[in-house]
């Protein structure tokens, strides 16, 4: 074995050369103050890119000879970091991030891509740490001749680490303030000459363009940074799921059988005629089946997929924490949860603190119009049923005990700043939305016009506004119509307009990082489909009852059934959904009641779970944490992609590979099935 | 938010309890000597299983102001063991396996599945952690009539720990010195009379059957042991990729394109008629792809999909450890590894230690004739080529180049001891390799009978035992004819002849913990398939070329091109190949040259890596450890199934859900499939 416990990074430069190895050397220093390696190196390596230009063919250009001479004579370099060792097991003794003016008068090694060059003498290095300044001494810089190589090439580099001269220090660099003065370059692999895309911070191309060569845009620094935190924010959550709480991490199948009632689901044909396995779209059953096994305490970094190629940020594979636990309940799994995240938090300097704010259902609908509540800012909505109920005229189709009237005021001295199109935006929004009507108007001095007094009429209007201290030049959105559908409307209208307001900086922008996290429990058990009027699961037909409403399922049901509420309970931060969960049924007759009898699900899809449910299954619960969104806000990205190595594109496809891609006839044949247009 | 510091396991038991949730109660002690907390749960909770047959409803059996009142006044039970906190965020206090005799005299509450009962007096309490006896005091066994109540149960148990009679303790129980004298019973979820399986250590139902109810079989303490070692070794590695290493961990799609050349991939259909996804046989692709991001040191404990339900021990789904990393070279992945190994290895009282050995292929096949020789006995293959190669019969097919004779020789006082049967099973094994002979024969007294004296002519015979030292008696083992062919029936001719010796205990069994690692190195770069002819790579179609061996790696290659050694190296463990790797390449037209000259690849689909290499690629390698063949070894597995929590049946069918299973109309509507009988 080739190893020098001595050298490691020598060792690492003189073996396994081959591909574009050419190498190149010269001199830093004048002659008399070379060591006895570089001398050494000198007289066997010294090629220029001028009188040779680099092989791209397969030999090695170190001979066994030449390598036990370099060995021999080589300084020792100790590495000057400790843990964890990113240089280990590598041919470089350093990276290009992480060298600074502690380390000058070293020789280094660093192998990156060649991000600039420029006058044959200087050029930056790059890798997925940072980038380093390297120079060419004087004499030397013809031979290499180095701005004829393409950007983006493969360089290994050795020199000396000397400080950047006086006043040349650059601060927003890390690396900025030394350089290396190069006495050896080797070019490992070549470029070719303009790549379709460019690694830069600033006008980067359009997506689609970097996600086709996503392998040259994950060298940005923003993708690269993205990546590593949620490598290391993922390991946080397993660190203290595992090592602190003693839970057990288990892979569960992905080949199953389709759920009912969920997403749609990819289907995967078998080798046996018709029969088709489903991808999961969560780990659901099997973390329940997990519980009557006696895995008592299972969480999983799940792969799950859902065929929702329509939705927005969405993919069809995404990554969830998946956790269960038996003999808990739903206080204790909230606080597991609030562990987790505080314990995988990734900004020291900013921690969250708990336990999180809790609300309603009921009352993130009536103040904040979402179910996903954004507490950063206020412009709550005001509920003017009663002040306004007999005034306004009902929506069709709407009973009177659903009726609900709200309205946000924005101010006057904000609201006369406001551009015009925000009007039409917010129209557009009351537009698509069912059951319900809106009018928006700025108050004006007599009251007298505007859509207020149109729709009111004078005096209530005039009483409206003297009730609410409504001033001249406020503005008032107000919406009304059928209880759920107007708290919706409204809810986004609220969005929207602190959204103009914060695009004019009239308010405080919302601030990624803030640490508004919030529980929304005590959803119901059931809703209806807004389309369909069907009676669905408002979360999933295993979660359990609120035991104070319990009594009321049972096969007699009626309309208030949809009154009952579950265990559930949602994790909202900064007004995104993160996660949720709930505490499951663990009773076979009342699971069966529910998919049976309410939900009418055809359940012979789930007599596994049924079955497991009557043999000994323990009350359990559990959660989920949506990965990729998760770590997308802790990174401020502006998309799931941005922090997925190799997202599909909106439509479901492959930029890469271009897949999906027609198959053979042989494996239409091997899994029995045949195309139709 | 009902939550109690001081009392974190109380109040669990006083949230959520919703199900069978009967609660029973009585006094251990005189009631004088009872805690208020006793009595007033006395007051408040007391039923019987006589009185009161469990309610499978859904009402709670607590209310808010018992929960007051039991909250005030518990005693503070202060947990015995520090991290990992196993108990935290559930409503017991200990679990089944912990309770010593340290612990006598503490009020506990467990919780856990009823195993055992007897008298209405005695019964086991078990969870994923062990076992513990609890006892209902005199007085109080007819009411609670334990013995009606359907083993499997889920039952709360709240008592005081206290230590077995004198003479009593079970040695072979942890928890074998103390019993449980019961305060108070819940059952917390009936079970069915008369489950399908038991669960038992011995006398396990046959494995199908099993399959069909994981969720009860994952109770057994083996499988849970197996999870539970496979979740800490898992957790190891990651601890020592990422938190000493550095590596990153990255998510790659399994949704992808088909990889050709290699095994058969899982198709998915998509919304786009005709177009299908595959389902990834390895990351492969995607790690090379990092490489060329930047992402220098990857790994992934990737789940990985091939469809070959025909071959024994697989499974459609499997997980490895998938390692990539950059600037790196041969010898510095093997010590990767070593270190990865060592640092997640479970078994601390009996460490691995490295440098595992080497041996080229060649070796391999030639001592052991196997690519994954298992080292842990000897009765290593021994070349008679030359002292037999003129009188032995050459198999038609077979040139004189490649011809090969080898013996196995067993002394005459362990040959006397085999049963009859091995002669016939070495024989089969000999029927079903092509391009060689096989031939057994006890050496007898003169040499002028056998098989083997038929073979040669009693003089030759003679001459070679004599050459050999045979003695009457020994069993002489001899194979010939074309090299690999030959090598491989001596392989497995070898196996079967030690196995039976060890079914005698005529010699020391192999041991499963033994640390027998070793590296195979030196691989063909590519091979001829034994079937087809046609040329194939060894490993895959990205791995490089050994550097001394390049320079033959040309567009004008002839027959010599299996002479080319690659840079792949594959890790065995007591003769189980657990992990294979290689140095990649990294020269776009090098990997041209291999996939469109050489193996004649449709490369198309290949495009993007391609693209990926000549847009500055640095040089790299990695390794791929099977974890659910590693994990099993570790476990001592009968198969990889015992390892993995829901495994598919050997025909790639779950037996739990019976997926797959036919899909509904409207899913080969979405999909433009249709199925071909």
């Amino acid at each position: 074995m080739l190893r020098s416990k001595v050298y490691p990074f020598l060792n690492a430069a003189i073996t396994s050369r081959f591909g574009c190895g050419t190498t190149f050397f010269r001199k830093t220093t004048p002659l008399d103050k070379l060591s006895v390696h570089q001398c050494c190196a000198l007289s066997t390596h010294s090629r220029t890119l001028q009188n040779e230009q680099p092989k791209c063919g397969f030999n090695t250009s170190t001979t066994p000879n030449q390598l036990k001479e370099l060995k021999t004579e080589a300084p020792q370099h100790a590495p000057t970091f400790s843990a964890p060792s990113i240089n280990q097991f590598t041919t470089r003794s350093h990276n290009c991030g992480e060298l600074r003016i502690s380390h000058v008068g070293q020789e280094v090694t660093l192998c990156g891509w060649l991000e600039f060059s420029r006058m044959n003498k200087f050029f930056t290095l790059r890798d997925g740490y940072g980038t380093v300044q390297c120079i060419i001494p004087e004499d030397a810089c013809q031979k290499f001749n180095l701005d004829q190589l393409a950007f983006e090439s493969i360089l290994r580099v050795t020199g000396t680490v000397q400080p950047r001269p006086d006043g040349q220090a650059n601060r927003t660099l890390q690396t900025g303030e030394i350089e290396i003065h190069v006495s050896r370059l080797e070019v490992l692999n070549e470029a070719k000459k303009r790549l379709p895309i460019h690694v830069k911070d600033h006008n980067r191309a359009k997506e689609n363009l970097r996600l086709e060569h996503r392998y040259i845009d994950l060298r940005n620094r923003e993708l690269q940074q993205n990546l590593r935190v949620r490598s290391q924010v993922i390991m946080k959550m397993r660190e203290c799921m595992i090592n602190d709480y003693g839970f057990v991490e288990v892979e569960t199948p992905t080949l199953f059988r389709r759920t009912p009632g969920g997403a749609q689901e990819f289907v995967v044909p078998s080798r046996k005629p018709g029969h088709f396995y489903s991808l999961v779209q969560s780990p659901q059953q099997f973390k329940q089946m997990l519980m009557v096994g006696a895995i008592d305490r299972y969480f999983q970094i799940a792969r799950c997929y859902r065929d929702e190629s329509t939705r927005p940020d969405r993919q069809p594979e995404f990554t969830q924490l998946d956790i269960e636990l038996s003999f808990t309940d739903r206080e204790k799994v909230i606080e597991l949860i609030e562990q987790v995240l505080k314990k995988s938090w990734p900004y020291s300097d900013n921690p969250i603190r708990g336990p999180f704010p809790r609300m309603t259902l009921a009352e993130a609908m009536e103040r904040f119009g979402s179910d996903k509540p954004d507490t950063r800012f206020g412009y709550e909505l005001q509920n003017f049923t009663k002040l306004l109920g007999t005034q306004l005229t009902m929506p069709a189709g709407v009973r009177q005990q659903d009726f609900r009237a709200y309205g946000i005021v924005i101010p006057a001295e904000l609201a006369q700043k406001l551009a015009s199109g925000l009007k039409k935006s917010l129209e557009e929004i009351a537009k698509k939305s069912n059951f319900c009507k809106f009018t928006q108007s700025q108050i004006t001095a007599d009251w007298s016009t505007g859509p207020i007094a149109r729709l009111l009429g004078k005096e209530p209007a005039e009483a409206l506004c003297d009730q609410l201290s409504l001033r001249s030049g406020d503005l008032l959105l107000l919406g009304w119509g059928k209880r759920t559908f107007v708290q919706n409307m409204m809810g986004r209208i609220r969005l929207a307009a602190y959204e103009a307001l914060e695009a004019r900086n009239l308010v405080p922008a919302r601030q990624s990082h803030a640490h508004n996290f919030l529980w929304v429990v005590d959803f119901p058990m059931f809703s209806e489909n807004e389309e369909t009027g069907q009676i669905e699961s408002t979360h999933h037909p295993f979660t359990a009852p609120h035991p104070e409403d319990a009594a009321a399922l049972n096969a007699d049901f009626g309309d208030n059934i949809y009154n009952i509420r579950s265990l559930a309970y949602d994790l909202v931060w900064n007004g995104v959904e993160i996660g949720g969960g709930s505490i499951r049924i663990h009773n076979s007759q009342l699971q069966r009641l529910v998919l049976q009898d309410v939900l009418k699900i055809e359940h012979t899809h789930l007599h596994h779970l049924l079955d497991a449910l009557e043999s000994g299954a323990p009350p359990h619960g559990g959660f989920a944490i949506g990965l990729d969104r998760y770590v997308a806000l802790l990174c401020n990205a502006a998309s799931i992609r941005e922090v997925i190595a190799f997202p599909k594109s909106l439509d479901g496809k492959d930029p890469l590979s271009k897949a999906p891609v027609p198959i053979s006839d042989e494996e239409k044949r091997i899994y029995h099935i045949r195309v139709v247009e």
